[in-house]
Order: structure tokens, then sequence, then C-alpha cells
């Protein structure tokens, strides 16, 4: 049994986190705070989850929370977590950093596209969360950097093609649509309903955080830099995430061999499923779950390898993943608490 | 362990079944049949559940079904369950039907609103599986008639307050809202995305089916005949419903006194929540899980009780209710199979 | 050619005012105002109007207003209107006021669901603007008070019966349900898109302010107070109303009666739409018109008229009628500039 | 005043010709057939249009149809129309084929993606329909191929861009997600609500029978054949569609030259409107409208060019566009009965 805290659980991925941890069957979550909401009762702001989970929200106080917890997860906005990880580390605590705050080696990439980075020493020893990917060095991790949800749609179809030689690093193209939780809890104009309801959209087209977190990746994996053209788009639906690839297939490459290589890559790895061929995944396939769904077509016509992954943006892309993690750092089963069986619709 | 088999799991509400039976501790899901897909596997249908759920389609045989099971859940359309329920329990074997076939213990009622009752006989001992009203009387059944999804929602707050004598048995007009996946999975006009989202209607105005049952089961509770207004309407969402009830209080009922006989009728039930005062049920918070959730407001300008109910159709209102069901009469836990956590959002 | 403007105009009805009259044959949009676009183009907030109308928000200025124009329509939240009507009413622009301020004779019934009213004195000339109700009164008005959306949905199909006797006066029953955009384009929490999309509720239970305003109303003309129940509920959708209610047919009262009550009532009325017998409205029909279709079922079950109709919150339920208004008060055809065709999906 | 007859009208995109058509001041409309509905009121299958319009369906006679017509849409699934209209333009009438039928110059082009064409030598005397791009030859149609709903918002961006030289024919990639209308009102699993809300999914990927029909156009106007990476997804929403194509810069290109020769290719146009720079296009701005937006990035960082297009996939991407067609055809204003205002919300 586990002792865990969250820190910055009022959002809709510390909510999720809330609920993932909650049915987890060795951890014990002892404390959950938010700023906003400190003396509230979790189910007042979440009343689903009423005579579920009975947790207050509290202050963030480093002291109740090294008193009180083995692991903690930071579910808060970019800059925040850096301001009090690295107490928690020196604490002892294990950390999963929820933000794009330790999701880069070299605080120079982060810094070019969030801003300066007060905990640049600690970077060298955080951990890349991809669970599938990483498993190895995340199983001795003291801070982990929780991939962003499109970064998980993209990198866990590619990189295994990647390290394999069967595409070709440059000219990438992500395309990607994600349902409207991930713009979070906090009202705004764009994310009204009569403002998402029969509308889809692109934007920050080409200018995305997240695509120096892939391209980080990637030319780790390809070993040497790589650039990736990358437009999210938004999606009327609560949940969710579809990514459509486009690569070019290395020379030689063939169908049965990308099918060989992304199914031995994630062989034995219940929360990667590949599509048969001809299925394409969808996002309501993957809702409530922390599967990722992958298909693939070589289209020999075009010369194109058409790659597809859907993943619920909520789970998969962040609090689903986050919890993974944290079973791997524990040396539980890795689908400990993430095995609810999905809904048929 | 008990073994237990699905006739008709194709639908939604049978692939509702699928989904908890699958994750249910004490139970081993041995056959599911249905008439168009048997040899199919169970995840070509239905992808969410490929890697959770392995099983097969099979046709329906009656010496095939009583030799693999102990409980068999009936999820047919109307009529087909009284031509197979009677040899199944001749054969010693418990039967949870979900279709009104057995609702009804007098054959002319159902034969009213249906067709001619070809199993009249057993009527008599089919006990109707509202479960935390006759908890007792599933305790020992033989076959249950699991509640139309509308009465659910209507009965649960209802049964209560009629008893306690705190409303007026006459006069009851019930207003529902039902999300569209309770019009199954047959291909049909009327529920095409495009005839449904952006739209909202009453449908079978005063002349629904659900409207005998609900008055059959109040008026025995009352001691003696009664008629209900009934309007069901049709929201542009998957799961959920949630009912509008209004009720003229009895002389000298209080808002202190209408909340204490809901709170002492279902004390103890997991699956009932009292809304807190000034709050009303949402269908979002019941989404996906067995919860009830039921709130009121005694307008006393208008000497009108406002009775609100929410249930997931498919779940509380079908598939959640019948294996709730199954729990009361093999002695398992109420709850067994059916606290996966809620979502959040 | 009537100049008009539009005080309000950035918020959704204060928009759909600017798409109706941009395209009204006798009328010549000369300003439009908000207090936080001022400088801006309207199609900068609403490009879906790039192309169409060319205008540029400005600061509300009563010299400048009463300069350019003849009518003048407020769309402004409560209490700001009765601000600055008194002034342009003395500079005898007719105004068309659209929020509350001036839909009561009487101050006190404002003052019991609103504030104290600063403009008292001028209620006495306002009229209610129930464009097929009060047309002779509204030919002459001075000042309209148009009608809220939830009010327009429950009169309309109401005060005809009530005025030949055919239903009772007391004991109605109206249980509304309203798409989103009724509640503005000010970002909240609760009508975030994953606050609403797949969710279901009621609000304001019995306590909603558009009571007094029906009440007072039906008072009217029944010749006597009356007390209404009223609930409202949110629909997943982004216009759209409609609205069930439940009255007492009075004694001898038949369906052929009420339908041809309701017909000679709204007779070459070409925006009241009775829908044929066994029909029900749906919201989807009257989208983006300024239809209001009529149903009902006299239920002689139960002694109850059902009595269904539908709207567009926006259109029917604000801008469209407040145009009709000044189609009337300006003698042109009451259609003009409404009649665009509705879509078939 | 021209008479117009629909050959197929009880469809989406054939209701939707009736209510443009109906609103034309230069149309009398005069004919609407349908095989299932022949005898039944229009406004019995799509009663928002009640009190619009009074047609009736009939079956189809070419006698009759050469009687009261002189321009005739035929808006009947691929095969049908090749059987009909050969016939139709030997009586002198004018035909505008919505579907794939005379789309193509090149009967082995339609043959390889379809059937056995019919009436082949038909094919040199259609013109494809792409109204802005080939006006002066729709000018003097006998028959138009009115162009599919992905290939107008892919060309309309595109051929500018192709002429002028300033992308790489090669290598195109388009990424379309279109409305669920598309998909036609015939009751199929794969379109019913539960099937299409809260998922997102591609299909027929690589292999949907728009893309040869995009190559043939494309490869006209680059001088040479190419092949084109097309991938359509379904959004769940009613009506539009959103496309984002990929494709290399010409060396030398720069924002500024895609800027201007968009802009000189469209002057005058009403019907295209260029996105501000930074903006991107919604499929909402356009609903219910005949707009195609154009937005594009070029992003030098990865050397591509992202060009951006959304249309209303049942009024530019068929039927408005049709009905322009028919303008040019006859000499009216480009935009007659096609200006209706757009909805803000």
């Amino acid at each position: 049994m586990v002792r865990v805290g969250i820190i910055g659980a009022s959002g809709y991925t510390g909510a999720e986190l809330v609920r993932i941890l909650s049915g987890h069957p060795q951890v014990r979550l002892t404390a959950i705070t938010s700023r906003h909401n400190a003396g509230r009762r979790f189910d007042s702001l979440y009343p689903a989850l009423a005579g579920c989970v009975a947790l207050e929200f509290e202050e963030y106080s480093q002291a109740r929370i090294c008193d009180c917890t083995d692991i903690v997860f930071t579910a808060l906005p970019h800059r925040l977590p850096m301001g009090i990880v690295p107490d928690l580390v020196a604490h002892g605590r294990k950390v999963i950093d929820l933000s794009a705050d330790f999701r880069f080696n070299d605080a120079a990439a982060y810094e070019a596209a969030y801003q300066a980075h007060t905990a640049a020493p600690l970077l060298a020893k955080a951990v890349y969360g991809l669970s599938e990917v990483y498993t190895e060095r995340i199983r001795s991790a003291e801070i982990v950097g929780n991939p962003g949800c499109y970064p998980t749609s993209v990198l866990l179809p590619l990189v295994p093609l990647i390290r394999a030689g069967l595409i070709e690093p440059d000219g990438i193209i992500a395309d990607a649509k994600s349902g409207v939780s991930g713009a979070g809890r906090e009202p705004a104009l764009g994310t009204l309903f009569c403002e998402v309801n029969e509308c889809f959209r692109p934007y920050k087209v080409g200018s995305h955080r997240h695509t120096p977190e892939m391209e980080s990746v990637l030319g780790r994996e390809a070993g040497r830099p790589l650039q990736l053209t990358f437009v999210p788009h938004l999606v009327p639906m609560n949940r969710g995430m579809q990514t459509t690839i486009y690569a070019r297939p290395a020379a030689g490459a063939t169908a049965a061999g990308i099918r060989d290589c992304l199914r031995s890559a994630y062989d034995g790895r219940r929360f990667i499923r590949l599509c048969a061929e001809e299925a394409a995944p969808d996002a309501r396939y993957v809702r409530g779950t922390n599967f990722c769904d992958i298909g693939f077509k070589l289209d020999t016509r075009t010369n194109r390898l058409i790659v597809m992954a859907a993943i619920d943006n909520l789970v998969k892309g962040a609090a689903g993943q986050a919890v993974q993690n944290m079973n791997i750092m524990c040396g539980f089963e890795e689908t400990a608490g993430l095995m609810a069986m999905p809904f048929p619709v």
C-alpha cells in the first residue's frame, strides 16, 4: 500500500487522477490540494463521485504532503510544479508531474517553448514517462515528466517505427484531433458549449507547444534532430483524441514488416491494441480507458504510410498514463487500477 | 462463482450486461447468444472491449444454455422471452428478463399494452425487480421481470412517498427525458445522428407502454388503482435519463418529512443518493453507474412536490439493476461488480 | 426605410438581432454598441458574418443614437435598460427592450423578482410584446417589453385556451427545456462544453424569474391571479426550446374544440404552426426560424391536456419576436425579414 | 423566371435543394420526385418547412419533367443519373447532376472508381461544376457534374496555387473532416446517434472515391498526372466540413505571394472568404452558407504549406454550389438565392 497525494486535484486531469487512484487496490489517497477549493469536499465539485470519494481539498503544504505521502502527482499548470517539486524530491518523495515542466532533459528546449526553468538541475534526472517506451528508466525514476496528450498519441505509434528504421524521420506530419476536456475546466469563451458544439477547427497551427516535446523524443530515437509538422484540431466531444500521421516509408518497408514491428514492440503490453487490417482507431473505443489503439495503412500508390492512433486524452493522455508510471515505479502490476471495463456505447 | 449466460447479447443492453458481468468477481460468463451474429467475436461488434472480452456469440440452444449456466439474463425484444423462459425455469435455471414479458403479475395488464401472453401461468411467480424496493421477494425469486428504464426513474423516488402517504396518489405527472441508447441499436431513421442531434422532442405522448407498468406498481403500493400522466422526451446524448415528477403533497407533508422518508427508505442502500437541498440530479452524474440520484423541491407556493431523479438508462435502467438483482438472488454483496468509479467528466 | 440601432449587440441575442436586421429589406442598421468591444468590427467577434455585415461596435452615446436611429433595440442585461430607455423615449425614439425591465406593468411584480425599478412611471405605457396576442397594442406602442423565451413558449399556446375557458387556470405545470445559447456568451463553468454535453438537468426548480412574468400575463387573461409550476431544464444543443405543459381541461372541453380554438386564434398568423394530430413539436423544426410550433394531446384517461410548444429561443424567444414587433409598430409586413427558409437538417 | 425540377428530392441533399430553390427569386420549383415518397407532401418528411414549401413528391416521368422544367437537378445515388440524363439533355433540358456520374471527362477514370459508364459519350460535354474555377465553361454548359463535397474543400484552395506554381504538385496530403449529413438519410448502423456522438474516426483511409476526382482536376491544372493522399474523418456534428491540406511550397514561395495568389484568384467572388492571418477556418462559420473559408500557414520551419478550408458539406459542398452553377448558366447574379444571413451561433 502506497500513500499518494495529488497537488492540484480540482481540474479535469486532477479529478481523473482522483477517480483512478480512489479505485486503485494498492493505493491510499491521503491528500488532495486546490488553491481555490481548500475546505470543500471533492464531491461538491464533482457530484458524480458522491458516495465514492470522501476527500476534502486542502491548501498545499510541503510539510503536510511529505508527512502523509510516498508518491506525489502534480497536476498543476505549467510553471508551478518546478517551484515545488525540487523540495518534494529533496525530501525523498517520488514525483509524477503532469505538466510540461519535467518533460525535457534540455532546459533550453523547455525555455524556447515555455519560460525560464527554475529547477534546471533536476531535469537530468527526470524521466520522460512514455510508459511502454521508457519502462526501464521509469522503474527507477525519482521524477517522471508525464507526456502530453498529443505526444502520447504520436509517439506510441512512431517510436517503434523510427527505431526500426521503417519510416523516414523527416517530413512527418501529425494531424491531431482532441476532445474539449483537454482545454481544462477554467471558464473561457472558446470552450463554451455554443462555441464548440457543431464546430470544427484547427488551432495553434504549426505552433503548438507539444511540437518541441515530440521532436525532442523522436530526434533522440532517430539519432539526429528532426522537425515535425503538427496541427491540432478541436472536436465537439468531451473526451478522446485521434491522430492521423503521414510518413514516408523507408525503402523496402512493407505492411507486414510494419505490423510485425508494432506487434513485437508492444508484445505483452496490455494497453496497446493493434487494430485489425483495414480497421481504423476510433476515439470512442478507448473512451474512459488507458488503451492506445493503433492502426495503419501503407498507401503504396502515393508511397505514404498513414498511421492512426486513438487515446482518451484524460486517461492514456494524462492521468491514466501517470498511474501506469506509478505502477511501474512501485513494482505493481502495470495495469493495476486501470482495467475498468470499457463501455460498449 | 456462478455461471451466467446472456440471451441476446448484441444490442446495447446485452452488451452492457457483457461489460458488467465480465468484470464481476463472482461470475463466470459462459455463453452469449445472438441470432444475427452467431460465430462472430463480441469485440468485432464492440471493439471497445477488445482485449477485455474474448467471447463469441452463439446460436441460442436451450440444452447448451442449461448445460453451462446457473443464471440466465434474457435481453431480447418483448415477446421473445416468454417463448424460452418457461423451459429454462422448468430446468431449474434462474432467469432475469430485461423485456416487459415478466414485469406484470396480471396477464391482462400485459396484454392490454403488449400482446397475448403465452406464458401467463409463470407470471404469478415472477418478481418485479425494482431492487431497493422488492429486495426480499427478489432474494428468493426464480424469475425476475427487470423494470423498464422510465419506471425505474419514476418508482424509486415515488414508492416510499406513496407508502408513507406523503403524496396524493392521483394526478401524478412524470415528464421524462432519455438519452438515445434507449432506442436500441437497430438502424432507424429516427435515431440517425442528424435526426437527434440539435433536436429535442416528446414522443408517444400519453401513450408509452411503460405507463401501465408504473401504474400497476404505484397502484399496488397505494392500495388502489391510479392513473399517471407520462410524457417521455428524447435528449441528444448517448446515455442517461432524467425525470421530473409533479405530485400533490398530502396534507401536512413537509420538506423535512419528505427528506426523512426518502432517507430512511433507502438507508444503507449504496445506489440511491439523495441530492443536497437545492441541488438537482443531472444525468451526467450517474453516467455509467448504477446510481439513482434523487432530489426534490416542495413548492409551497403552488402546493406541488417536484421530485427529480436521474439514472443511466442502460445501467440502473437496465443491465446494472439486472446484475444487482442477480447479486441479491445469489446472496452476493448487492454492489458486487457494480462499483466502478464514476467519471468526473 | 427605418433607421435602427442595437444597444448591446455583442451577446448572442444582440448578434441575432444584427443577423436578422442586416437582412431586413426595410431597415438600415445604423449603430451597434458594446461596452467591451467598441472599435472592433462585428465580424471579428462573429466571423460567420464576414462579408455580410460591415458594422463596427461603438460606445453607447444617447446623442449619437438619437441622431442616427428611429427605433432602438436594447439587448442588455436586466437593470441596464431602465437606465437609458427613459431618455430615448423622451427623445421620441421607439424602443424594443429584450430584457425584463419593461415586461411588467406593475413595478411591484418586477421588483419582487428582480430589483428596484428606477423607471416605474414608464411601465404604464410599456406593452408586452407577445406579437400574435397583443398585436393591436404593439402597433401603437412606444416601448415594447419583449417577452422572455420561456414565457413565449408557454403563453402562445395557453393564452387562447385560457381566454376561451377551455382549461382550468389553476394548477398548470410547465416543464421546459432550453438549448444552451439561452445562457448567453459570458464564460461560466456551467456552460462549458464538458459541463453540458452528455448532461441533462433541471435548474432553478420552481424559482426561475420567468415564472412571475408568465403568471402575470396568464392571470390578466384569466381575470384573476393564478400560480404556475415552472421547471426549466438545460438541453445539450445550441438553440431551441421545447415546453410540455400540463393543464386540466375545463368541463366539456374536447380535442376538436381545443384544435378549433388554437386554429382560429392564430388564423392567418404565419409564425404559428399547429402540428398534425399525433405529431409533436420538435425543437429542430423551428431552429433558426421565428416559428412557434404547437401540438397537444387531450389525455382523457387521466383528464389532462398536454400542450407542447417549440421555438428557437434566440429567434421567436428573443430577437425574431423583437423584429416582428418592430414590423408591427412600423406597419411593415409582419414577416418582413423573418422568412428565411428553414433548414431541413 | 426559370422552371426547375429536382429528381431525388427526399434525401438531405435533395431537401437542401428544395430549401434553396424555394427561396430563389428567379426560380419556380415545379416538380420534385422521389421513388419512395411519391404522393406525400414534402413537409411530411421535413416538417421544418411546413408553411414554406407546399410541394408534393411525384414519381419520376421524363415526359412530365420535360414538360414542366427548363433546368433539372439530379440528386440521386451514383449510377442512376446516367440512366436518365441523356434523355433529358436530348430534349434540351439543362442538367446539374449532384452525383459522380458526370464529374469525369474520362470514362475510364470514372469506371475505375465506380462502375461501367452507360452514357460515356455525354462526358465530353459535361462540365465540372467547381463554380469559381470553371465559371466560363459552366456558363455555356448543358450538363454540369457538380463536385463532391471533399473535392470542393480541397480544390478551391489548391487550384490557384497549382496554377501559379506556388506549390509542388506531388506529395499533397488532404486530411478532411466531415459532419454526418454527408452520409445521407438512409438508416445505417454507422450513422446512428450513439455510433457517432462522442466518437471520432477516420474511414476509407486512402481509398475514398473522391480521391480520383481530385487527382483528375489537380492533374489537369498541373499539366501532368499526380497522386494525392486523402483521409476523410467523421465529426459528430450535423453539417460542415473542414479540410487541412499539407503541401510543399515551390522554391521562392512566400506567405505574401500565396496570399496575393488566392486573393486575386477569387477577387470579386463573394463566396470565397480569405481568413485573416493567424486565423483558421471553422466549420461553424460557414454553417448553412455557400461560403468557402480559406486560411493558410506557411511553416518555414518544416517547409510545409498548411492550407485549411471550411465549407458546409450540404451547401457549397452540394446543393448550394449546384444552385450557384445554375445561376451562372442562366445569367443570374451568382449569389441569387444564396445569400441568407449566416447564423452567429
